[in-house]
């Protein structure tokens, strides 16, 4: 079963990384790119067939490695 | 406008960040994790109020600087 897990950074915390992004599309000669924000996209492939099963893993895996949940959100879609 | 672009590895590319969060998801007691792939998110604010002139300048600059084409795809999605 197919998992994929969203995370972004929570509103209000410093993204760097967005930041250099916004700068260099700039620097191209990209006009009008008012904000980014850059996040991470895991997709997992589980064992398991039970898509509640799934979403209920993926979740727990979300909350203890592959999010901060200090500074950033995340969300599960069963694919 | 809000665009969304995301990037993922092209299939057959390695994904050594991948692998890591596999195995370390083995070593948290997860089993039953057969793959993991993992992408990038970048959220544009853009200027414009016309949704197709969004989406294909989020295009260009997924081309030009976001993606790394040689081994990356991405997909651009208006929000």
């Amino acid at each position: 079963m197919k998992v994929r897990v969203d995370v972004t950074l929570k509103p209000g915390v410093l993204d760097p990384q967005g930041e250099a992004v916004r700068h260099a599309l700039g620097a191209l000669g990209f006009d009008g790119v008012e904000g980014v924000r850059q996040g991470k996209v895991i997709e997992l492939e589980l064992a398991t067939d039970d898509a509640a099963l799934a979403e209920e893993q993926a979740r727990q895996m979300a909350d203890k490695l592959l999010a901060n949940t200090v500074i950033e959100n995340f969300s599960v879609t069963v694919l």
